[in-house]
C-alpha cells in the first residue's frame, strides 16, 4: 500500500506501543458485584488466581503492549530469568552434577514466579481479557455474525443482528445529534455507485491499492505486508531460529509500515518466505486496486466503483452546499452511509471489512483563518495527544489541553482541535473508555504530501491500538483535483476589504487551428490553457517568443503548441472579491470499529463466576432501554402490563418482555447479558394503584424506585437522553426495597 | 421483462386508470391564503381563470387518468365536438359556402368551451400540478439532484441535500419506530455484497432481467417495453396514422404490461419501430440482468452482486433469528438500506433509480395459520381496495373495511390484511394524501408462481398511479429456495397436540461407491438423495426394484443411479413436533418513491401568487423542525437566542436562524418554503421575561402563542411526535398576536 498517500488505510499499528503513564490507571481485573447494592461500590483491585493460560496471555501482552515505565520495570526480570535459562543450558551441556541443576532450577522457577506476578501486578484490566468469551455472547445473543453464514460465509463480510442493529443504528443517532445538529452541519446523503472519472480525479483509480502476493502455483493471494509481519512473529516463535536473524526480523516489524513494493520484495526473498498455506513460492508484490469495480447501464462500456469512502460525494457538492450556506465560508458538510474496500484477505472481525458504515465530516474553511469560533468553549479539554515528535523520540503520550496544544503548534489549528475535543465528546459519550483512548498524529511519511495535519483516534482493544478515527486537515486537494478534471470552478468568494486593480494575462486558445492540429484533445489543451495562473501564462508568453514552441504538459503527456495557436490576452481589471479554494478539514468515524471497541470496553465478568459475562453499555446507545417483567403469570397483572408498553411505546423506547417462569434476579441477569439498562416490574402493588405503579430497576446500581406510569416514559427517556441521571430519580420517586432478588 | 416471475419491478400502470368514485373529493386547485389568519379557513374551490397552457394540461390529464364516472360526463362532450370538427372538415372539403363553414366554426368554438369548463370544473387537483415549479423549488432548495453533476451527471443516481436527506432521515425513523418498535420487530443490517449462489438460488441471476433491444448501427440500448409505449404514443399524436393503426396500437398498449420477448419483437416489426434517436434498426429483445455485477476479493474467481432487495439478507439469517425469538412463530424481521438495479435507461427522477433505500418486512407464520392476533384493533380500518376482480371488469376501486375484505377472501388473510392497513397508517402519518392512494391487487399472470396473494400500495403522482409499496404472501419459496442450495434446514418446529408414531424411508447413499462413480458430484447426490421427502424415496425404491435403475434429476441434470449405490432404511420413529418451513408475508417500502410522491401532494401555491410555492410538511418529517429569528439584530437578544437554540438540541428538535434583515412575514415565508411547521421569534419581551419567553408561530393555522424557554423544548418535541396537537398548545399558553407580520 501506498501508505503516504492514503491516510485511511493503515494497518494496526502494533509495534508503535508507548502510551502515557497518567492513562496507565486501568485495574488489574475488573470486579463486578453481583451482589444486590444500593448504591455503586468503588471498584476493588483483586488478586485472584490465574490458571496458566491466563498468566501466559498477560505475559504475552505486556511483551507487545507495555507502557515504557512499566516495559523498564519488566525489562530486568526477564533477564535474570534468562540468566537463569542460560545457565541451566550451559550447566546440561557440560554434564554438570545433577544437584547444581536442581539448584539453579529452583533459583529459576523463584525468578519466573517473581517476573509472573510483577507481570499481573502491573497489568492493565484488558492485558486478561476474554475475547473467547465476548465473542461467544455476541454470537449468542445475535449481536453480529459472518454474512451468508449457510453458504459458507464470507470473510470481511458481516450481519448484524437485532442487538448490533440497535446498537448501531442508537451510535449513528447519536453521531448525527453530537455532530450534524448540535454544530448545525449540512447532511447530505450519495450514491455509493460512483463513475471512474470522479474516482480517477480523486487518485483513488491509480493509487488506492495494498501490495499482493500470489502463491506461485496455486495463484492464492496473500496482503504482502501482513505474510511478512505473520511469518515473521513465527520466526520469533521458533526456537531453531538464531538471535541474528530474529533481531533482523524485529528490524525489519519496526519499519513495515514505511515499506514499499521493492522493500517487501527483497524481505521475502532474503527471509525465503513462502506460502503459509503450501509452502509453494510468492510472486513479486502486485498492486492491486481495493475498490470493487462494476459498471453502469447495460452498454458494459461506462465503469463504476463502489465508493471507498463517502468524502468525494461531499466534493462534488461543493457547489450547491456552498449556495445553500449562502456562499459563505465556513460550513461543514457531513455524511453517513456506507464504504466499501475490497481487502485481500480480511481478518481481525469487525475491524477490517469490505463493506462498513462510515462517517464523515468536510469543514471547508479558509487556508487562510482556520481560526474555529467556539474554540474557546472546548480549550480546556484534555486530550491524550501521541504526537510525531513523542513517537520519534520514543517518548510516550502526554495529556494535554487541546488549547495549549494548538497554542505550541503542536496541533497545527484551532478547527482540527475543536473537532479532536469534539471526536474525544463523543466516543466518551457512547461509552469507550478515556484511558484507552488517544490521538497519534501522523508521521510525515505516513501523510499524503497535501495533508497539512492529522491525527488519529486510536482505541486500545485487544487487537492492539486501533485506528478508529481520522482527523485530517486536507489543504485544498480534493477540490482543486475535481476542479482540474470537470473545469468547474470550485471556489468560494472572500469580500477583499477594499477593491483592487489586477492585471490579468489569459492565454486564449485558437480554437481552429487547435483543432486542426489535435483534433479531439483541442478541447483539453483549451481547459488547461483556461486553468493557467497568470504567472504561469507569462512564462508560456516568453517561452513562445524566444523558441516560438511551447510544451504544454497536460498529466505526463505533451503537447507542442506554436504561437499562431493562442492569443495572449492582457488587461486590467477591479475585483471586489478575491476567489479561494477553500481547505477541508476532515474528520472521518469507521463506525464498526468504534462498536466493537465499545463492545470490548463494555464487557464484564461477575465476581466469582466468570461464567456470567455482561455488558454495561450506556442508556443512550443501550439496544433494549428496558426490560418489562411482570412478577408472575397471573392475568390480573395484564392491563397494568399493556399500559407500560403503550407508555414506552409513546416515548419511543424500545423494551424486550420476559415474561418466562424464572425469577425476577434471574431475568435480571439474562437482561443484564444484552445490556438492558432499566429493568421494570409490574407487581401486585402496581395493579392496587390508580394510576398504576411500576418498579424501576437501575441495572448500574442495581437500586430500584417505584413510580406512576404515566411518568414512565418521560423518565426514562429523560434517562436515556441525559437530560435526568438516576440519582435525580432516586431524589424525586420512592425507594423501593425488593422483598428478594 | 418476465413478470409473472418479480413483483417488484413493474412498470408504472398507466392504462389501468379506474379509480373509486369517493374518493374523487379533490379540490380544483388548492388555494392557501397568503393573509394571516388566526384560524384556518375551510379551503375554498376557485373557478380561476386558466391559461391555455394549462388547460390542455388539465385535458391531456383526463383523457389519461378520469375516474369511469368523470369519464362518462366527459365522453358526449368530447363526441359532440368531434362531430362538428368532422361536420367543418365535411363542409370544406365540398367547398360549401363560407357563411356556413362560419357558422359551424361558431358552435365548434362553442361545444369546445363547453367541454374545457366542464374539464376544469371535474379536474381533480393534481390535474393542474405544475411539475415543473416543484422540481425548481427541490433543486434551488437541494432537496436532491442528479448525483455526479459536475461530472455530467448519471441518469437514474441522485444525491440528497441537506433538505431531502433529513426528510429521507425522518421517514425512516417513524418506519422504524411505526412497525419495528410498535410491532417488535427483529431489525438486522446484512451486507450489499452478496455472493452469486444466494442470488442463484434465489432465483434473481436467472429470472431477474427486463428486455432490451439495441441499435443495430451504434449498440445504444433501451428497454423493448419503454420503447414500444414511447413509439405507440408518439402515433397516436401522428395526425397521418390511419384509425386502424392507432387502435391496433391501443390495443398493444393495453396488453403490453403482459408481453414476453416474442410478443414485444412481433410488435417492434409489425410497427416498424426504429430506434427513436438514430431511426436505425432495431435487434430482437435481449434479457438483460438487472443486477451490479461485482467481485470479492484479489483473485478475480469470487462472483458477486449487489442486492437487488435486502430480503434475501433476512432469509439467510432465519434460523438466528428463529432462535434469537427462542424458537417460536410467527415473528417478524426488518430491514432497512441499500438496493441496487442496474435500469437500462431510468428516467422519471426518483421514481426509477439504480440505488435507493428500501425498508423491507419478513413475517414469518405457520403457514396453516396465517391470522394475526392484533387484527381486531384494524378491522374496521377502511382502504381502497383495487381488486383484480374489479381490474377485470373495468370496475372501480371500492373503500371497504380491511376485517370485511379478510372475511369475504378479496384479501388472502389476517396477516397480509393486518400488514396493508399498518401501511395506510403509515403513509397517512407521513402526509400522503388518503385520497390519492389505493391498493391494487396483482393479477394471476403478474404474480411469481408460488405467491400466494399481492396487494401494492400505489400513489398517484403525476406520473400516473405509482408502485410503492408491495405487500406479498410469498409462502415458503425462498426458505426453500435456500435449503436447497445450502441443505441447512431452514423450518421451525411446531408441536403436536400429541405424539406420533411415523414411518420414515429414507435414503442413504453409499458414498464409497457413489464416489468411485461419480466423484465430485458424489456429495451433490449424497444430499438431493437427504432432501428426498418419504414417499419420493418409497417411488426411487420402487423403480429401482423394477428396472434396477433410477434417474435422479438434481436441477435438470440426470444422474443414473444403480441398487448398488443406495441403502434404503425403513424404521418407526415417535414424534413430538412437526418440521414446518413458514410461510412468508413481505410488505416491501421503497423509501425514495414514497417520498417524492409526498413531495408531490405537499407542494402548494399561493393564492393569487403563483410564484409562491411552499411545502406543507407535517411536523414528523419535516426537514427543519423550527426556525428561529431575532425580531431584530439588537445584541440585548443574544441571550435569548442561546438558550432557545440550547433548549432545543437538549430536545434533539433541528432548527434554522435567519437573522437575515428581511420583516419576519418575508422571513416566515423563506422558510414555509421548505416546510418548516414552527416558528418560533425573539422579541424584546423575551429578554424583559424570567424565564426568557418567545413567540411560536404554527405554520399550518398561522396562530401564535408565547410560553417560557424551559417549556420550548418540550413542547415542540410532543407536537412533532403528535403526543400534543397545536389546538393543545393553544388552549395551555395564551395567545400571542403580532403587531405586525
Amino acid at each position: 500500500m501506498l501508505k503516504n498517500c492514503w491516510i485511511k488505510t493503515s494497518a494496526a499499528r502494533l509495534f508503535i506501543r508507548s502510551f502515557s503513564a497518567e492513562n496507565n490507571q486501568f485495574f488489574k481485573v475488573e470486579v463486578v458485584s453481583s451482589a444486590r447494592k444500593a448504591l455503586p461500590t468503588p471498584r476493588k483491585v483483586a488478586a485472584p488466581r490465574f490458571e496458566k493460560k491466563t498468566r501466559q496471555k498477560i505475559s504475552d501482552y505486556l511483551k507487545q503492549m507495555a507502557t515504557p515505565e512499566i516495559e523498564a520495570q519488566l525489562a530486568p526480570l526477564r533477564a535474570s530469568v534468562k540468566e537463569y535459562g542460560d545457565l541451566i543450558r550451559d550447566l546440561k551441556a557440560k554434564g554438570a552434577p545433577k544437584i547444581d541443576v536442581d539448584k539453579a532450577v529452583v533459583e529459576l522457577k523463584a525468578r519466573k514466579r517473581l517476573l509472573e506476578e510483577t507481570e499481573i501486578a502491573l497489568a492493565p484490566k484488558e492485558a486478561s481479557f476474554d475475547r473467547l468469551k465476548l465473542e461467544d455472547l455476541l454470537k449468542r445473543r445475535f449481536f453480529y455474525d459472518q454474512s451468508f453464514a449457510i453458504y459458507g460465509g464470507v470473510t470481511g463480510l458481516y450481519d448484524f443482528g437485532p442487538m448490533g442493529c440497535s446498537l448501531k443504528a442508537n451510535m449513528l443517532q447519536e453521531w448525527r445529534k453530537h455532530f450534524i445538529l448540535e454544530e448545525g452541519m449540512l447532511e447530505v446523503d450519495c450514491t455509493s455507485l460512483t463513475p471512474e472519472p470522479v474516482l480517477k480525479a480523486s487518485g483513488h483509480v491509480d493509487r488506492f491499492a495494498d501490495w499482493m502476493v500470489k502463491d506461485t502455483k496455486n495463484g492464492e493471494c496473500f496482503r504482502a505486508d501482513h505474510l511478512i509481519k505473520n511469518s515473521i512473529e513465527k520466526l520469533m516463535n521458533d526456537k531453531k531460529v538464531s538471535a541474528e536473524v530474529k533481531k533482523d526480523g524485529e528490524d525489519v516489524l519496526a519499519r513495515l509500515e514505511g515499506f514499499d513494493d521493492k522493500d517487501m520484495h527483497e524481505v521475502i526473498t532474503r527471509f525465503k518466505f513462502k506460502s503459509p498455506i503450501t509452502g509453494n513460492d510468492l510472486t513479486e508484490p502486485i498492486a492491486f486496486n481495493l475498490m470493487f469495480p462494476t459498471q453502469i447501464g447495460p452498454t458494459g462500456d461506462f465503469k463504476a466503483f463502489l465508493r471507498p469512502e463517502t468524502a468525494q460525494g461531499i466534493f462534488v457538492n461543493f457547489k450547491r452546499l456552498l449556495e445553500f450556506n449562502q456562499g459563505k465560508l465556513p460550513f461543514a458538510a457531513a455524511q453517513i452511509g456506507l464504504g466499501f474496500r475490497n481487502e485481500i484477505s480480511p481478518r481481525q472481525g469487525l475491524i477490517r471489512v469490505r463493506e462498513f458504515t462510515m462517517c464523515e465530516i468536510e469543514h471547508f474553511v479558509d487556508p487562510e483563518d482556520k481560526s474555529f469560533p467556539k474554540f474557546a468553549k472546548i480549550a480546556d479539554q484534555k486530550l491524550v495527544l501521541f504526537s510525531a515528535c513523542n513517537q520519534l523520540d520514543g517518548a510516550p503520550a502526554q495529556e494535554v489541553a487541546i488549547g495549549e496544544a494548538v497554542k505550541n503548534k503542536t496541533v497545527a489549528n484551532e478547527t482540527l482541535g475543536y473537532y479532536m475535543a469534539r471526536c474525544h465528546q463523543f466516543l466518551m459519550k457512547v461509552g469507550i473508555d478515556g484511558r484507552r483512548l488517544r490521538f497519534r498524529q501522523h508521521l510525515s511519511n505516513e501523510m499524503a504530501h497535501y495533508a497539512q495535519d492529522c491525527w488519529d483516534a486510536e482505541i486500545l482493544t485487544s487487537y492492539g491500538w486501533i485506528e478508529c478515527v481520522g482527523n485530517a486537515d486536507r489543504a485544498c486537494y480534493d477540490l482543486q483535483q475535481h476542479y482540474k478534471a470537470t473545469n468547474v470552478k470550485l471556489v468560494a468568494e472572500k469580500k477583499l476589504p477594499q477593491p483592487v486593480d489586477v492585471n490579468v494575462v489569459e492565454a486564449q486558445a485558437n480554437m481552429a487551428l487547435l483543432g486542426k492540429s489535435f483534433k479531439k484533445e483541442a478541447k483539453k489543451i483549451q481547459t488547461a490553457l483556461q486553468q493557467m495562473t497568470s504567472e504561469q501564462v507569462s512564462a508560456l508568453e516568453e517561452e513562445l517568443l524566444s523558441k516560438k514552441l511551447y510544451n504544454l504538459d497536460i498529466n505526463g503527456e505533451k503537447y507542442p503548441l506554436t504561437p499562431d495557436l493562442i492569443n495572449i490576452k492582457k488587461y486590467e481589471k477591479k475585483i471586489h472579491v478575491q476567489e479561494i479554494t477553500p481547505s477541508v478539514i476532515e474528520p472521518s468515524y469507521g463506525i464498526g470499529r468504534i462498536m466493537y471497541a465499545l463492545l470490548e470496553h463494555s464487557f464484564r465478568q461477575r465476581e466469582g463466576d466468570e461464567q456470567r459475562t455482561f455488558l454495561a453499555f450506556k442508556p443512550l446507545v443501550a439496544p433494549i432501554k428496558c426490560s418489562v417483567l411482570p412478577i408472575s403469570a397471573n392475568d390480573q397483572l395484564v392491563p397494568a402490563m399493556e399500559a407500560v408498553k403503550e407508555e414506552l411505546s409513546r416515548y419511543e423506547m424500545s423494551y424486550k418482555v420476559d415474561d418466562s417462569s424464572g425469577t425476577i434476579g434471574r431475568r435480571y441477569a439474562r437482561t443484564d447479558e444484552i445490556g438492558i439498562p432499566f429493568g421494570i416490574t409490574v407487581d401486585f402493588q402496581s395493579v392496587k394503584d390508580t394510576p398504576f405503579t411500576v418498579t424501576v430497576r437501575d441495572a448500574q446500581s442495581m437500586s430500584q424506585i417505584r413510580l406512576e406510569v404515566p411518568e414512565l416514559g418521560k423518565l426514562i427517556a429523560d434517562l436515556v437522553a441525559g437530560r435526568q441521571q438516576w440519582s435525580d430519580a432516586e431524589a424525586k420517586y420512592p425507594k423501593f426495597e425488593a422483598a428478594q432478588e
